[in-house]
């Protein structure tokens, strides 16, 4: 038996789902030294690929689950997990899901030992992450299941956190703002330099000086560009100038605005 | 002579305006062997601080500036731009401003040898930035000044580029919206969590991580979260917790409406 297996007393994971944060998972866990029992999801590729990548049987159907192991991670979209649920037919067993917006008590039905496992990252199949940095922020039905959590936890991360349902949905909603919104951001940027015929690639020394800068000064206090000093004047040529694209017009508006609304103020320009 | 100061022809520097990108560019010019001979701007104490920091005089009136020098450059917000052009008393004196939104024409009355400098980054004098690896994008009223910023560019930046002041206006918007619109929701991420009293570096490595894949995949396969993946359930609960602000409730409509129209889909998920 390895060592992190005896830690968190959990020998043997059943991981459903093979998207992106199933196979993120999956292959952290599998590199500490965890036993990966079997792959569930509905594509078969998928899941095939995934078992063969961690050493793990496969199966397309949820009924077909083996039963009696020690953790059942839950990595689907929340809709697949509502219907997926009621097909477990587990009992005692540790049930798992990594969403980040659905209470922990959707799971209570299912089996009488539940917890959340979310790590607070974007994940995409092409791009390998270092879960050591991740957050995974935890809950649990019962300080055993929460102890049993956090070690399993600790196996793959330095930065482990207990959060409630309430707290784990705000931090989804700032996840949402602080990455896929951002993402759009850089996306809106990309098709505005298009339509020049000019590339990408010359936003990302802005791009990474922006996200550095917000983590050392915070972002109340990084805030620069037109809407921070109220550049009424640039603001009035940018409108115009987006005429052509009312979909970013009307998010340069709104966006500005609330800038001018909060009067972060601050003495440096972009 | 300095190497630098013969392949340009420019031997001295004038500086107008001791803000962000003033000091910047100062340190920037001082450090690569230009003489910087004068520091103008309205702060006594900001001009006298840059001034001593690059070895230049200094004045607070701008009718006092030293003429016949090679560079003048003006990094000064557009507005104050205006105000000041009608005092400085040029006739053949190399002219620059270094907006990302104004175009060089608006020179034009001031002298006859004009240009624009435009150092795409968003400056904070508490940060050191690396100007090698910051686009400088250039624009002039003759080949020969454009050879002459050309060099200028060069000898601080690796990344040095000549475009019209159309193509440097999308540009100027576009990083209004990968940096300061980005910065933003930074900052609306952290006053989401503010309320919980979770701290906003939970979300440093989502951060990073996003800049970092929009940079290697580009932003629409990178984009993931409820809205790409039309998970209106989750939307809908965002939007209900978000009940109590309604700015960043507003912002969270808006984009997500803006994002699933552009149907950017991805299989990737938070």
């Amino acid at each position: 038996m390895l060592e992190a297996d005896m830690k968190s007393g959990i020998k043997h994971i059943v991981i459903l789902g093979a998207g992106n944060v199933g196979t993120h998972l999956a292959w952290a866990f599998r590199e500490h030294g965890f036993n990966i029992a079997q792959i569930v999801g509905r594509s078969e590729a998928a899941v095939a690929a995934l078992a063969k990548d961690v050493g793990a049987d496969h199966t397309t159907s949820f009924s077909e689950i083996k039963k009696g192991h020690g953790l059942y991670i839950l990595a689907l979209p929340d809709h697949a997990m509502e219907e997926v649920l009621p097909k477990l037919g587990l009992t005692n067993e540790l049930l798992v899901h990594t969403s980040g917006s659905m209470p922990l008590e959707n799971l209570k039905a299912y089996s009488e030992n539940i917890g959340v496992f979310y790590p607070l990252q974007t994940f995409s199949r092409k791009r390998k992450v270092d879960f050591k940095e991740i957050p995974i922020l935890l809950e649990a039905n019962s300080m055993d299941n929460e102890d049993r959590l956090l070690d399993l936890g600790k196996s793959i991360s330095n930065n482990v956190r207990v959060v409630d349902s309430a707290q784990r949905q705000s931090i989804h909603i700032a996840a949402v703002f602080a990455s896929n919104f951002t993402n759009h951001m850089y996306e809106v940027a990309r098709q505005i330099l298009d339509v020049h015929k000019m590339d990408f690639d010359l936003l990302l020394p802005l791009i990474r000086e922006t996200a550095s800068k917000a983590a050392m000064l915070g972002p109340a206090k990084s805030q620069t560009g037109p809407a921070s000093r109220e550049d009424m004047e640039t603001i009035a040529r940018h409108l115009q100038a987006l005429g052509g694209n009312p979909g970013a017009r009307e998010l340069y508006k709104r966006i500005t605005q609330n800038i001018i609304d909060q009067s972060v103020k601050s003495d440096d320009k972009l």
